[in-house]
């Protein structure tokens, strides 16, 4: 038997040629392809290892891209994209420059839909379906490729509700691995159980909604799924083909890994699974931590995660406590209110979520726990630039949503010292609260010079007068006291605050304002809000005139990347924000965006 | 026979006590009670006489506020509120200072929840439940009392997987009436048909999801819903409870309004049904007519409504193209994200919406719709202080939050040629689009003494330096022209201006508050966030140190009342604005937020 080598396939037309009994062998090539660079680089192995077959299957069946395949959270499609002419730059995968983690139209015309907030796909689907129904393309079909996991998140139930009985030819394939991040939780979990087992009794969640149903199929068997997929391409009517996969499927340490079958991972050696130990903690392990031992002497302290209690560091704590950790799915909308009610029952939840997909849940937050003042605590990790993962994860937008929601307190330490302190200060908290965090491992201490009003004053600077006040929001204040060191050598006299609780702003610092010529303000999220934007503000409205100057990520979307490189691209590195002081000290506007070419989207 | 007087019943308990033959006659009395009350406030009236029985039920059966009463939405809480001692009150329903159209805690301990974003009381039941759980409060319940329309929404769906098989004693009773404002759409509604003709032939939703399922009941029928009840509370189970309903039972007028049952009513004559017609067009109704006059040229143009269509002007659009028209249910998150697939698929959405239900999607906004450059607009309708609905009515938020969005366009049409002319070049963007407007009747055309760089000059003032360049914001044209007046009187140089795009900011606005000594910026928006932020930032990036005061609504929710008298009292009067300048040209600081005793909740 021959074997066409994986590199013969530089588009999806060539893999429709190929003999069946050819496929076999080709996905063991993708497998070890997959395994070597996804080791190598980092990246979302785990996944991409459960979908080559199914991805093979679909390539052999549609037409792309005239049909359009639309991956839900889009972290598995690594496959897909070796499968569309990408193979050569796998090389540089999620480095900046190089090849997205996620779908990205500027990289192929296979790729349609950049997501990597969950839930999406099928209304992605209904759009693009209704769109070629009035168009008359009657030859295209929508693909829609989602988890069970992204099942669970409302947006999904939203669009079964559409699509089911809308006559549109939709294929939504489920690729049914049991799993997010953690196995899937709840009623759907279950019934999604028992239809894999048989013992549904004709119940099926997919019929009641108004679809056809083919399933459950092994999306590990190519033949039976190309089989499956061309019956619902032909049917015409949205269907749902049930696709049974193994998370991490072929490489046996991901097999092994109860934890998440490696679902993400940072460099790895292949061959034994394991990379480097060692190095500072991270954010995520110090929050971890402290949680479990405040919760120690606080029985009314409950947390909550959407999915990820692993990624969230609520691991230790979800051991210690079994009864009050609560994983609610994919569901962030879900995991605020539900919290609202759990803090109006008498507790005091802590909803642990990564920054970004606190978008999610911005109403609920709003009217749900800020419009009823209860006592509830978010936890946002992952908060500001987080690299890698590109536009989607940055969580550059949670300090400007959360500032207009009344009542909200924001916080965000800047070592793990502040971390523990100011943790205990949310959770003591009468109203709302929140703290935010980056995905880094966290720096030593930074000792406050002294206090003032709840804000640590970091660098009272010898020279007088009072020319700079740099007023840096958590891990910000390390560019801060060097940006304040180099302004000194210049003979400015500087100050360096931390506000610590960052919204609403405290008073003191329009009384700090008013008695410098400049403020700068350095935060990682977007500088059109947050605080910076809210000092201005105060100062303002308390006719303080110091001029503001207002440094953070500009209100734009940011290409993956290092995240060090971006903060510097971003002008948030200490040389930048002396220059930003010096320039406008010398009443030259500053210019906004500065060196942001190859970032910039 | 006797009857006992509805006003006998002061609280819940006392209706405990009733014999069960007196019930229809009490149901009558409440009806009776209802119309007139309704008739002469206005109010929500149709979902009311629709839970006539099903609250008195619910109150016999259940011991609130000890078991805790979840009224998903709110506007169906009427009957309730009747019921728990709030009879007296409903003279003053929805006039600023009196009984709230939605649950408020203030008023009563039976209310929990101010619900009235749709979708929310299966998270709280099941955050209350757990709460209850872990505290060991094993005698109470939690009752969510939720339509079938608010379970299109997706937060319903992932608290129905949360709940199912959770074996938490949550009883979801659903108030099935077949619809929201409109019929209820999708494969739910059809499911819901099936059951409720018991042609569901054994497929039912509720049990895929691990819930007991009791149903259909005729929800008009007290003594089989309370036997239905009962037995739910014993259950010590999640449970649905299906009663089936009629939206504006046992008032002619309401019974045979095809249009939305009198889901929402002005104030009406009882007897013929009927209210004031005439007066000037509401911005509702001119939408209505420019989208359907825009669609006929225009073949790329679709609409898409989430569960209202009149609400927001559609109907005529979905006579005249019923292809072209789509009603998502109540989910704005797939209305947002389809929308996003049909502007992919070619096509042009214009997404009608409430302001403050866009909240809802903001994340589908920004990582849909913007980080694909996607040609949507978004008409939010009820922009601004919308009145009697109170803190989670008012559209207060939308400018903050869309601000936020990289490459969104924001225009607020100060009359009704510019709603016509901003909407035509809405939907000639390449990229996303917003506009904004008040729940209100237009005013009259206010006419610009000349355009500049796509901005509006509507008043140059005859005293010259320069003094006070005011800013308005849409409709608040009108009072920014009022005060204008006042400030020439007092000698001082006016511009007034009204950018028509608010967002991003026009750069010449920067150049000619660099000409002025005060900018006051005029906006029914949040002041920490939209309009006067944007452009006093703006300000301060291009070095303009003009001082730039922003006027708005402050950032807290607020109570209901009348518009007008909300929007004075946060100083968005002429009166108010021209103080505000007076103020701060005299370096005194405005006091923020000024004359809001009595709206601040």
């Amino acid at each position: 038997m021959t074997t066409t080598p994986l590199t013969h396939i530089v588009d999806p037309h060539r893999l429709k040629s190929l003999p069946a009994n050819e496929i076999p062998a080709l996905a063991g090539q993708i497998r070890h392809f997959l395994v070597e660079k996804v080791c190598r680089a980092g990246g979302h192995l785990g996944p991409n290892l459960g979908v080559v077959e199914l991805t093979i299957a679909l390539h052999r069946v549609f037409d792309s891209p005239r049909d359009r395949i639309i991956f839900d959270t889009g972290h598995q499609s690594y496959v897909h994209k070796i499968l569309t002419g990408r193979q050569q730059e796998f090389d540089s995968l999620r480095v900046a420059g190089g090849l997205a983690g996620y779908p990205q139209r500027a990289e192929s015309e296979h790729d349609h839909v950049e997501n990597s907030h969950a839930s999406t796909s099928l209304a992605w689907a209904d759009g693009l379906a209704k769109a070629q129904q009035l168009r008359g393309e009657t030859d295209r079909r929508v693909v829609a490729v989602i988890g069970d996991g992204a099942l669970t998140g409302g947006l999904a139930w939203e669009s079964l509700n559409n699509l089911g009985g809308s006559g549109r030819p939709v294929i939504v394939v489920l690729n049914d691995n049991g799993r997010s991040y953690d196995p899937t939780i709840g009623g759907l979990a279950e019934h999604l159980g028992a239809l894999r087992s048989g013992a549904a009794s004709g119940r099926n969640l997919f019929h009641t909604m108004g679809f056809l149903y083919l399933g459950p199929i092994d999306g590990h068997d190519v033949r039976a799924t190309e089989t499956a997929l061309r019956h619902a391409r032909e049917l015409n009517q949205p269907v749902v083909v049930h696709c049974v996969t193994e998370k991490g499927r072929g490489y046996t340490h991901a097999e092994n890994d109860e934890a998440d079958r490696m679902h993400g991972i940072g460099v790895l050696n292949p061959a034994t699974g394991t990379g480097k130990a060692g190095g500072a903690p991270s954010w995520t392990s110090l929050f971890g931590r402290h949680i479990t031992e405040l919760a120690e002497t606080r029985p009314d302290l409950v947390a909550l995660t959407a999915a990820m209690l692993r990624p969230v560091g609520l691991h230790r704590f979800a051991q210690r406590f079994p009864d009050r950790i609560f994983d609610v799915g994919i569901a962030e909308q879900h995991a605020v209110t539900s919290a609202a009610g759990l803090a109006m029952g008498g507790l005091h939840p802590v909803v642990c979520l990564y920054a970004t997909f606190l978008n999610r849940a911005i109403d609920q937050v709003l009217m749900d726990v800020a419009l009823h003042q209860l006592p509830v605590t978010f936890v946002l990790d992952r908060a500001g630039i987080t690299g890698p993962d590109g536009p989607s994860h940055h969580g550059v937008w949670d300090l400007a949503l959360l500032g207009q929601v009344p009542g909200m307190r924001v916080a965000s330490p800047r070592d793990p010292v502040e971390l523990a302190a100011l943790l205990a200060e949310a959770v003591d908290d009468p109203g709302p609260t929140a703290l935010r965090f980056p995905k880094a491992a966290a720096g030593p201490a930074i000792k406050a010079r002294n206090r003032m009003d709840g804000m640590d004053v970091l660098y009272r600077g010898e020279h007088t007068p009072l020319d700079v006040l740099i007023v840096s929001a958590g891990v910000l204040a390390e560019p801060a006291l060097q940006a304040a060191a180099l302004l000194e050598q210049d003979g400015l006299g500087v100050t360096v605050v931390d506000p610590r609780w960052l919204l609403p702003i405290n008073p003191t610092l329009v009384h700090l304002a008013a008695r410098h010529r400049l403020v700068v303000t350095v935060e990682d999220g977007v500088r059109t809000g947050g605080l910076g934007t809210a000092l201005a503000q105060a100062c303002g409205a308390a006719g303080v005139r110091t001029p503001v100057d207002n440094l953070g990520v500009p209100p734009a979307f940011l290409d993956h990347g290092a995240r060090g490189d971006i903060l510097a691209a971003c002008g948030l590195d200490a040389e930048s924000i002396a220059e930003a002081a010096r320039a406008n000290l010398g009443s030259t506007p500053v210019p906004h965006p500065s060196r942001l070419e190859g970032v910039l989207q």
